[in-house]
């Protein structure tokens, strides 16, 4: 399989986040991609490219216009505001919850990270912007290949993206690469285009981005919001709102569940976006199912994720794989590329 | 002016608070209150008495019932995550903003923190429930004395109120005080009641409270929203909405401004005031407008308090002076009573 790679994804690599009150090392590193790249290496899965070039208006197609011009100079501004913060990663602290507004945009730059994000945990660096724009070109790179015939492409992308929205950040994602790969195919001419969130935690942001629409259908499999982040969305109840409604596909499981419960869950979801009858698929792929992940609470093994892959394989659909979460670092890249390995064997 | 004080305040006194990518010790302590105090009982400004005991039925009148429900039990949910939590504040880390569902109530505590919090500044204690719940009391006994014929009470409390909204913490504040007095006041009878908020940062709570109501009248004097916390509300064009519309007075002032410039608009904020014709005056009072505080931008000096407290005894209104932010410690004490004495002797 061929996989999109660029290695400016290193340069995002945040320091601190929030996690329950004391600010702890970031779980989402590079040696992530690093220990992925290895596994694609060393078991020849296929060529890895360098992402083609394409302008903002791809990314712009999913993110709001205010958001993009505030993330790709907020490096710079924050160390305007002092030169000291040169040494220390941007943090929100404020956030414009019910009753405040988000239609102004301050002048104050603390206001606006707050403005266009969600939590604490999703540190803005000298090198995101750089990273996460390179992040989506290999996402639009390999949707891009498999429109042009390719069966499946990876995107072997840092910081992740499904926790994204139109115009915020969080959840260590800051573009949504999935949302802009599946919208480069519909703009494409893919009249029907389903993405399958396998990450551990909703993918609230591609949620949020094609709620009210119809022409892509959304599926996530994802530990129960009520104990699992995000855990303000991704409840079994949300099922699309306007011409979207019935095309939005949450499928909760209990923290605990093991992969016998998590494969008929995707059996389920499968069907359902075998009967939306799409022209592509994305997926996005989360390894923190992974029992020895330390931020999550599945129990997949290893060899599970290479049924994962068949059963991807079995939908018969051109897929793009997107990179998302999974934080048990040694162990990412053997489950990741089990994934794609089983998808491959599986196609013949 | 009888003062209405109760030594609980003390048991709020949060660590550490998110700011600006960074933990620091919390501004908002119990010296602040401490101060005021000392000062109270050296100029004998009055008589300094323990509120009455309420019910929680007075704070529901202003409070949402589950989140009440939260905070009283909060500190328990939070050590019972981990032991260990009992030396450490409890802090939230992620928010639901927009797209996100702020309905359903996460069983996960940290999920539940966020839900009913807008920032990372404002630690959950151990004593919080108990110390904001005895502020609350002593705004209301104030405002009860006030109805019973004081001319004027004082709600020396902490933590501070106007940034707590119907739902959600945040700002340093709990429960909100003013408006909770502002409601008792009306429960009582008072058919008009206006709020005057001369904290340096919008009340945004207080106004969110009352923003539909043409029964309790908000004005607020204030650092600009564009560059001032809370950033997210406090601009001119909010005029209030629906039968509360034309109700909602703010004017924000330039970072930097001074008591010339603050003392026009508070005359402006009088006017109005007085054309709402109300029938008792609840004031914020926050002296972080003080030339030395640590976190604010406006240039008044502690002189300038005596003049404050004379325009708004002139107002000849049965007052409730209700303890908000300043955190220049050591002077907020004079600042405060500066304002009491100036509004003492106006009154003759």
């Amino acid at each position: 399989m061929l996989t999109i790679y660029n290695d400016r994804h290193a340069l995002h690599h945040g320091k601190l986040e929030m996690f329950r009150g004391e600010l702890v090392p970031c779980f989402e590193v590079p040696a992530r991609a690093d220990y992925v790249l290895q596994e694609l290496q060393q078991r020849r899965l296929g060529p890895i490219e360098e992402p083609s070039a394409f302008d903002d208006a791809a990314i712009a197609r999913v993110h709001a216009q205010r958001y993009l011009d505030f993330l790709s100079g907020a490096w710079d501004e924050w160390v305007a505001l002092d030169p000291a913060n040169a040494t220390r990663d941007a943090l929100p602290s404020y956030w414009p919850i019910r009753t405040f507004r988000s239609d102004v945009l301050p002048a104050s730059f603390p206001a606006r990270m707050g403005l266009f994000s969600y939590d604490a945990g999703t540190p803005l660096t000298s090198g995101t912007w750089t990273a996460a724009r390179a992040g989506a070109c290999c996402a639009l790179t390999a949707a891009a290949r498999v429109l042009q015939g390719d069966r499946a492409a990876f995107a072997l992308t840092r910081p992740p993206g499904h926790h994204a929205g139109v115009d915020f950040f969080g959840g260590y994602c800051f573009l949504n690469n999935a949302a802009i790969a599946a919208q480069s195919l519909r703009d494409a001419g893919v009249e029907r285009v389903a993405v399958l969130d396998i990450d551990y935690h909703h993918g609230n942001g591609t949620q949020a981005i094609f709620y009210e629409r119809a022409d892509v259908q959304f599926t996530s499999l994802h530990g129960d919001p009520h104990t699992e982040y995000p855990y303000y969305l991704g409840y079994a109840d949300e099922r699309g709102a306007g011409e979207g409604l019935g095309f939005n596909h949450n499928l909760p499981l209990a923290r605990g569940s093991g992969f016998a419960q998590w494969r008929e869950a995707l059996a389920t979801a499968l069907r359902g976006i075998a009967a939306f009858k799409p022209g592509a698929l994305v997926v996005s792929l989360g390894l923190d199912t992974f029992a020895g992940d330390p931020i999550a609470g599945f129990t997949l093994a290893t060899a599970d994720y290479l049924r994962v892959g068949e059963d991807l394989s079995r939908a018969g659909l051109p897929t793009v794989f997107v990179f998302e979460g999974g934080y048990a670092v040694a162990e990412v890249g053997a489950n990741a590329v089990n994934v794609l390995e089983g998808f491959m064997q599986q196609s013949g």
